[in-house]
Formats: C-alpha cells, structure tokens, sequence
C-alpha cells in the first residue's frame, strides 16, 4: 500500500495567528495536494523558548487545534499536526502532537514524554515549563497503526521499540534539533530507529532561521525501513511530497528478521 | 582514565592452527606495544561458515583459549578474544567470546545471544549449528565494568542498554557484517548503540578478503559515546592502537542526560 506523505518545514514567527496562517497558506499554495497524510514541525506555532510555552498555550480544540482539524476536514487529508503547546485544566503545559483524520476528527494525540533538559550551550530545560506525557501509544488509521514521537523521545529507544511492538508501521516525529547535536546525532538517530524497529519515519522540523533565539538543525527527513533516506528537506522552508510503500516493510521484515527474533526469553519490555 | 586499545584487523585462514599463530605473530610485530587490551575480531580462528562452527569448536581451556590467555599473561594485557566456536559438554555449539585479564585468568565470557538467521543473498543460518547464548553479563577490570555483544547482538537495543544501566564504560562488538548490511548499517549501528548509552564501543571486525565465501565488511572501529568515529581501520588487515579517556563518559552524560532520563515510571528494560 502507498501513501504521499506532504512534509511541511516552515518557519516559525513569533506570532502564533501568523504562524496559523502561514500554515493554511503553504497548504493553499498547492504543494501539498495529492497528499494523503500532511505532517507539521515541533512547536509549529510558537518560537521554541521554555518561557514562551505557557504564553502560547492553548487546550484542546484551541485555535490551533482548530485550524489543524479543519483544513484537514477541507483537504480530506490527514494532518499530524508537529507539536503546540498545549494546556490542561490544571494549567499544566505539554508539548503535544494532536493527529487528525480526513474528517477533521482527532484521533490520537502525543505529549512529549521525554523533556528536553540539556546543559551544553546555554543549556535548555523543557521542565522548566513543561509536564511530560505518560504514554508511547500507537494511533488507527486507514494504512493501519502509527505512532508519534517527538523529538527528545527518539533518543530513547525504548518508546519507538513499544510502538514498533504494538504493530506502528510508521513513527512521525516532529522535532527541532539544536545546531550541535543536529549535526553531530539528527540523521543517525532518526535512521537507525527506522532501521532497528524496521519501519518508515518521518523526521519533521522547522525551517532554520538565521539569527533566530533557537537555531535548529532542519532537514525534514522521510526514511524507509532500511535507512535510505528518501527525503532530505535541508535547511530552507517548503513543502515536500515523498510516496512510500508500506509492503517495504514486510520485505525486510522478512529477508532481515529482527523484531521476530528479539529475545524475549532473556530480557522484557514493558510498559508499566 | 586514558586506555590504550589495540585492534587486531586479521586475515582469517582456513587453517585454525595457522590462526592462532598469526595471532601469536601480529602482537609479537610489537604493533600491540603499549596497549591495555587487545581485541580480537569475530570467528577469528574459523571461517565465517556455519558448517564449519562445529567442526573448529573447542572446549572451554582449548587451544585457542590458551593461546589467548597465554598472550594475555605474557604481554601483561586484557585479552577480549573476539569469538571462536565452543562447544560444551553436551555438544553444544556456540558463538563465544572469553576475556582475560593480564594475568591471562578468564574474567568473563559472552556467548553471542541474537544468532544471525537471515534470508538475503544466499541467506545465512547461524541456528543451524549454533545455540544462542542465554546472557548480558558485564565484567569487571581494572577501568571498571565492560561488556560483550557479538555481531548480530548490536541490531537489539534491549541487551546493550541492560549493560548500559549496569555500568558499562566500553562494549567490546566482536562482528563481522556482510557487506550488504555492512554498507547500510555497519557504521550507523555501531556508532547509535555509543551515543544512546553514552559509552565507548569497538567494533573488532576481520579484514575483508577479496573471494571468500563469506566476504565481510570490515571497518573495525573505536567509537566514543559522542558517536565520534576515532578509528576506522578500513578493511585491509592490520593493528591499531587508539586511547580512549574514560571521563569523557562523565562529561558527556552531564551535558546531555539520557540514561537518567530515561522514563522509568513509563516503561521497565528488564533481564528476565
């Protein structure tokens, strides 16, 4: 089964409703179209700064979330849609990827569950404003399971190895790498979590903005079961289309049998 | 802590005999001088052929192990024995590698535990002839904790992580790829098992030898838990010597925490 996958790698302003529109612009541009599934960037709509999550915060079915589930309904297209701040009742503040089908309708969503509290540079702590998720589930959709991850959550193998466990035939992690670690980690990370659970990702990030508080890697990527990376969006904002064909994944699963010959008898994995 | 690592890159004969003498002659070259630890490649005194395993298999204190521990004495140097075919009292065969300390005492073994059963080319059944080994152990030395995984064993986060999380500074990979999966995964594999577990890892891989039945990959590496490559050895044989600085291992893991990131209250990474 083949699937188009549109990759949006945008810029991201400082002002959300900007940020909204821009993003009904690139999708009214065309350049999605033909697209099944559109997938968005982390933090999408609001400059990733710790202090700055709260301040753009919204519940769900905020405005953000509005704007996601609608051009979904009108483009009769998936959207997983990257990553917003998002707040609870408690006015507890998540990073979260909210995922939509062609109706508009949401069905399954993703809080970053492992924070990014880092001390190089000048060092990042996500906890500062953030609560992490608690869950790696895999979501239902018509090609069958997919999971989200974003971000910090790939360094983990652990999360993406529960989701490949629950039948995920593709991971989508919106994330924004920092220059440093972009470099050194971004395109073996995200390859090799492909490689060893044997399935499609889809690394999304923004567009890298020279001078910007927090100057991120980029390089969009879409990577098959091997680690062939099929898309490389590079450092500029677009929109990229990439078909992918799910019965890869039986091919290697098949010539390469690594999830069948995990053993289960020594070690397990679990959620708790 | 600074290490000196001697890898040994060797041909390997159809002769085990004549194995065990080359051994004997490349650390007699003086090319090993200096070093700590000498590190052997996988099935270093057999062909890579599944067939043969039985056939080259010795007991536990078998010539190949003295000759390893009598190198190990001799040179007052640790010794991880790359692997060899063992057979136990039962007539049981596996893919095993013996440790010695400079005293050429036995201090630890891996029995490979993911046995190499795959359908590509002309395919590859390790489990024709071999039984898998039933544990992730680390050892102890004078540096601290180490552990062993065999070739197919670094396609599986699982086992590497558990020696990770019980103190492991350096895994020790005696492997040897094929080149189908050597060019897609060697490099990529070896260097994203060091980063996750921030850890240095060396991949000991025999020399590629332009006819044989199984032509491996080679490219024996020395990889710090940054995920820099300090060695890569090519794929003609040879030794070389790299000194690997323990506290790098500190350092790193204090700029960018993983292993104490890890969601524990989510999920649970156990031997069973």
């Amino acid at each position: 089964m083949k699937i188009k996958i549109a990759t949006i790698q945008s810029r991201v302003d400082t002002d959300k409703y900007k940020n909204i529109e821009h993003f009904a612009e690139l999708v009214a541009s065309g350049a999605a179209d033909g697209a099944d599934v559109i997938v968005l960037p982390e933090m999408w709509n609001c400059p990733y700064v710790a202090k700055l999550f709260p301040e753009y915060a919204e519940p769900e079915q905020g405005d953000t979330w509005l704007a996601m589930s609608t051009i979904a309904r009108k483009n009769s297209v998936y959207v997983v849609g990257g990553s917003i701040p998002e707040c609870d009742a408690e006015g507890k503040v998540y990073n979260t990827c909210y995922v939509f089908d062609r109706n508009g309708n949401q069905i399954g969503k993703h809080r970053k569950v492992h924070l990014f509290d880092v001390n190089f540079g000048l060092g990042f702590h996500e906890s500062d404003t953030l609560t992490g998720g608690d869950s790696f589930d895999v979501i239902d959709t018509e090609w069958g399971k997919i999971g989200v991850d974003i971000c910090f959550d790939v360094r983990f193998p652990e999360g993406m190895r529960l989701q490949a466990l629950s039948g995920a035939k593709v991971l989508f992690v919106p994330a924004t790498f920092a220059m440093r670690t972009g470099e050194a980690h971004w395109e073996l990370n995200m390859r090799m979590r492909a490689i060893e659970n044997q399935l499609f990702l889809v690394a999304d990030a923004p567009a890298r903005v020279e001078g910007a508080v927090y100057k991120c890697w980029g390089h969009t990527m879409v990577i098959d079961p091997w680690g062939n990376v099929l898309t490389d969006m590079g450092t500029d904002e677009g929109v990229a289309i990439t078909e992918i064909d799910l019965d890869k994944i039986d091919r290697i699963r098949a010539e390469l049998p690594l999830l069948s010959a995990r053993r289960t008898d020594l070690y397990t994995l679990e959620k708790k």
